[in-house]
């Protein structure tokens, strides 16, 4: 059964509450949201799409997956600023025939990590579309907003979260390896968490941040151009903190753990340039004078072509 | 042509400029904006999306339209509660094919929207689609926030802006009617503009408003339920307000030019409750108690189906 617009509202107000509080003075259910004037400094502002047939397919991911990694891929970018999560909106696009339980788990997932992150939904657009697509907008708060040109030569290169473990997971999905190896891989696809706490803690130390979303190397390039400086990735350091979940989903799915570690996506871990370790972080390489990215081996050094995902590449 | 994704987005930057100024701290090319905290007591914050195919047809409007009416359908949520524009973070989903020059018109029309409210775009996503989409957030700083839900018994009901006129336009265009006397329809239909001025105008004085995005019927009912009252509407001063140019755009179109001023959308014009005429504000009825709409015309007063657009209608 698919419901009409203003019964769609209802629902979803009836599932999120209105979302105000102390600092959210008005939420879901006028033409927009208000919101008290934060006491932090500054504030934090990202905006993310997940498309259905681009960025997940059905058959792979529950409505209730969808709802919760949309949800997640918006709240890394506050992570990877450093930012503290206040709330959000959301903006969904759905088929005319999007069953009604469909939209509730899509909305339940969301609601989870809206919670997971302690960032209500406070309101949002419904709009008819051939598929669905989840925009996902948020606000956080920010004593120091940790960008991604800071590095400096001399930094260590810092990671926390795993790398490599989504895009195991989407292949073991696509090629339908369904091994015990695979059942991290395939977690860490459907349930990415954003580094909230990470970030935090990342940015007291931090000269530069990104969250890892289209691969590594991809990401790591853009600290590296952005800051003018050369990052060198450790091979070594780099595969000892992907561990062993990384290698036996590599195995499992006939890939290779470095390259899914350097250009896996969807991860949402954070690397970071700091002169000082982040409590949680692991070092996994440097930043020097020079530009683009290398790669340090037992076999030497070797510049790494930083090719990610490009959503619009032929 | 069509280039990749890192290349629209310099192309975008070289566009737009990264937003930075004295309270957009970073803009567009990190992972999120930064913005420091407004001196204004409260916050608004909107999203909106126009879909293709949905909301608009590539056949009925340039690229620039496209880009300027999103913009502006997303600011006039901020008109309808007295914000004052701040800045815009805009999510692009484009099809694979989407050309250079396309996305150039499409930014260029959503900068010269940001231009005419004072919000420049400081942020965005791009992802790939099979239509295009324009996904726009925007923040608003707020003295007064005005709701739907405060309107009371002995209010008079205003208006400022068109009513009917974008929908008769919309109708001329699916007809292929293109005669003198849709211009004005076509026009506004196109170039919608969110009333910002009369939004801060009626602000100072107004118990509820809202702006007729789905039709004046549909969104003067939605203040009804929202307050708890009912709303009566006054032909005679409605028609008298369309004037005119709705009236010789509905004789073209072949329509009744009262079921456009009520049922016609995207005309964005402002609608508020108040007990003192808010300047620049025309009177179309009054608030008293009861409940839904009601129309009065010569012949007497009849309730109203308060019937506009639901996207999701069968």
């Amino acid at each position: 059964m698919a419901s009409g617009e203003f019964e769609k509202i209802a629902r979803l107000l009836s599932l999120f509450g209105s979302g105000a509080g102390p600092s959210v003075l008005v939420g879901i259910g006028d033409d927009a949201a208000v919101l008290a004037r934060p006491d932090a400094p500054g504030l934090v502002w990202t905006i993310d799409a997940q498309v259905e047939g681009v960025h997940f397919r059905a058959e792979w991911l529950s409505w209730e997956d969808v709802g919760w990694r949309s949800f997640m891929a918006a709240a890394s970018d506050l992570a990877a600023m450093g930012s503290t999560p206040w709330c959000a909106l959301s903006a969904l696009a759905l088929p005319v025939g999007f069953g009604d339980e469909a939209l509730l788990a899509l909305a339940t997932g969301q609601k989870a990590a809206a919670g997971a992150v302690g960032a209500p939904v406070v309101g949002g657009n419904l709009a008819r579309a051939g598929v669905v697509s989840v925009t996902t907008t948020l606000l956080g708060t920010s004593e120091r907003a940790i960008e991604r040109r800071g590095a400096r030569p001399g930094d260590g290169l810092f990671v926390a979260g795993p790398v490599g473990l989504a895009g195991a997971g989407m292949r073991a999905l696509v090629a339908g390896v369904m091994v015990p190896a695979v059942d991290a891989a395939i977690a860490a696809f459907r349930r990415p968490v954003a580094r909230i706490a990470d970030g935090l803690a990342m940015a007291k130390v931090a000269r530069a941040a990104i969250d890892v979303s289209d691969g590594l190397s991809q990401d790591a390039a853009h600290v590296a151009e952005a800051s003018d400086v050369c990052v060198v990735l450790d091979e070594r350091a780099l595969l000892a903190h992907a561990g062993d979940a990384l290698a036996r989903a590599a195995e499992a799915v006939g890939a290779d753990a470095l390259s899914l570690a350097l250009g896996g996506g969807e991860d949402y871990a954070l690397v970071v340039a700091s002169a000082d370790t982040p409590p949680g972080f692991t070092r996994i390489g440097e930043v020097r004078d020079g530009e683009g990215l290398v790669l340090r081996s037992a076999a030497g050094e070797r510049a790494l072509d930083p090719r990610g995902f490009d959503h619009f590449a032929g």
